[in-house]
């Protein structure tokens, strides 16, 4: 049979990354590809213990629920949001299968093929797949260590009919970036007069390695009185398990409700009983001490790696030092291909992946991300070494 | 500020079925509106050993998996199929969040807006929920008890380019009917021979209450050495629990492949905790024995109901004797209107789904669908006599 995909499923490719994870299957090969937290780190027996008290509730926990996820899980979500300036009600809430769905029910219901989005420019792949397969015409605003520069977004909202903005304000995937308060401002004031949506993607927003600093949510600058421009999403992925895939979004009323609706064609609801365990954890664990321990290894891992790197002596090299998150931003001398360095690396036994996908405009071939959360000290220690070796071969 | 939602998104409408389930949670109203599962047969206590089982796997079971889903389960889930002629490799079968959701990546990546798609009239509601949101032309075919009309099918498939058609063909919903082998057959030929991808749809097919008889899967009729026409969705949702989410689909590499880059988009990959606790389950339990007591009791449960509907001796009111599934489809004297007939029962304390959703063309407003399988005998004695109070507050 000649099948019939639709256009953008044929022209579909699948994500390097999740390739890269799959050659690096092997054990022999140290992965900094993927956005993988530390396994070591899993509240296993605390998990065990959550679902253990789901089951002892009886059949009914087992049972068909609502689209809009367990409600006790949202009401406690919205608590912990609160103690960040996030102030929203379980019912403008929708809990999702991680917050890619968030990413994808919204880009659904709001962005018609061709409608304009502006991004980041390098941004989440993942989300560029999603706005792909919608068939938005994505449009990039030049950023800097700041956030997006208010020249370039003020002349791109003058020159589009934009309609939604997607940011990573807070240790953005892939450059481990964030955003000024004044930055996040300046695009919050210039959409909310053009009535542009933003949706604010905050996956990575727990993880901050200086506890005394501020990061504020683009939704939480809003007025309270008068809130409706941010929608924001996050998850438990980097902060419990990535394994129960729950994320959740809030937003207008007007626009969740709609997300809630496509949600209910597109999967009924998602795993019920992962969002009662989650709730169960939230009752017994402390999981704020839990994400202090997290920041603290992690923030370790990094300055490791961030060392490991300056002791190589490259002084054509360069990268960033992240304030959190789980991604470093290598930057080679133009003339480089992190692609050609890729095949080399692999050789060698490590993996990144290439900042070429992660531009929406003239992909810049001399970059890499790496994460530093799921390889422990001898894994970085062996992994730069490996690196290091690529390099020394690409540049011969 | 004012939101521009697609026009699609700004069309929709809740399912009546869920709108329905909310008005009846007040614990007074015995619903035989939702499509639920007997609570009391859950596996509860093999399915709390078989998450035992993952958790003591430690925390690598916890981490991001794979698109396509844990593949122990679907090497397991093919050898169950076999048994029943239904024969794939795991590499072309994708793990879902429910059947629901294979039929959304489906048809996300298989008909553009404007693509003409035939079903059987009365269909499953959130399969038609799928298909406005992609703008499928959405073409219904003349249906009678033992499936579409061959004649009626044809003539459709020469009037319209048809890109796809989606059937239920075991133990329909709403009808509970059984499409005859021949018909499955011809359908198959039908579209076999112009390139036209069936999606069957095959949630109930366990679910038979006369285990004698044979219902082959359109899928198993196509010859193995030169297979690819239809698409097979399954879950185990009704066999084990619903709130899992955990679904299965498989049919061609290429489709599958798309599938799984479109769920990658869309949510990366559902929860791979409780794919691993499926597998675990079904290494230790018999669900083969489960799901004979499964048939036992909603055969009885059935049985129950019809009986209790013939003892009000309503000579214009009929009603199937289904072979397996979890609904009767009542029909009423044609200038009846089951939406009216419905506001009354709710006063009366029992609820159902009127029929209208559930048609493509003219809504026939005389009939509604009733679930059997998650009222015990006391509930279903109770609640039909409500309805027949409703019928005779009705018929006055």
């Amino acid at each position: 049979m000649e099948y019939q995909l639709t256009a953008t499923a044929k022209h579909v490719q699948p994500s390097a990354v999740r390739e890269i994870l799959k050659l690096t299957q092997g054990k022999s090969v140290i992965s900094f590809a993927g956005g993988l937290p530390a396994e070591e780190l899993f509240p296993v027996s605390a998990l065990q213990n959550a679902f253990e008290k789901v089951f002892r509730q009886g059949p009914q926990a087992l049972q068909y629920s609502i689209t809009e996820g367990y409600t006790p899980l949202r009401e406690k979500i919205c608590e912990r949001m609160k103690t960040k300036g996030i102030v929203a009600k379980p019912e403008d809430m929708l809990l999702t299968t991680g917050s890619q769905q968030a990413i994808d029910l919204l880009t659904r219901v709001y962005m018609e093929p061709g409608d304009v989005l502006l991004v980041e420019d390098p941004t989440y792949l993942a989300a560029l797949q999603v706005f792909r397969y919608q068939n938005v015409q994505v449009v990039a605003v030049e950023s800097d260590a700041e956030g997006m520069v208010p020249q370039d977004l003020l002349a791109k909202l003058d020159q589009y009919p934009v309609k939604m903005v997607y940011v990573t304000p807070t240790f953005s995937n892939p450059e481990g970036k964030v955003w000024s308060v004044e930055r996040r401002q300046q695009l919050l004031d210039a959409c909310r007069s053009r009535n542009i949506l933003i949706l604010e993607d905050d996956p990575y927003g727990d993880i901050q390695f200086h506890p005394e600093k501020k990061y504020p949510s683009i939704y939480s600058l809003e007025d309270p009185s008068n809130r409706g421009t941010v929608v924001y999403t996050s998850t438990f992925s980097k902060t419990v398990v990535p394994a129960l895939r729950t994320g959740w979004v809030v937003g207008a009323p007007e626009v969740i409700k709609a997300m809630t609706y496509a949600k209910q064609a597109a999967d009924l609801h998602s795993s019920s009983l992962d969002q009662q365990a989650l709730y169960q954890l939230l009752l017994d664990f402390d999981l704020n001490l839990h994400i202090e321990q997290i920041r603290k290894h992690y923030f370790k891992r990094m300055r490791l790696m961030t060392q490991l790197l300056a002791e190589q002596q490259w002084d054509d090299i360069r990268w960033n030092q992240p304030e959190g998150g789980m991604f470093l931003w290598v930057e080679f001398p133009a003339n480089w291909n992190t692609e050609e360095l890729l095949r080399l690396a692999v050789q060698e036994g490590v993996a990144f992946v290439p900042g070429t996908e992660f531009f929406v405009n003239s992909p810049k071939k001399n970059k890499l991300r790496m994460n530093y959360t799921h390889s422990n000290e001898e894994q970085l220690s062996t992994g730069v070494n490996r690196l290091a070796r690529a390099v020394e071969k690409f540049r011969a």
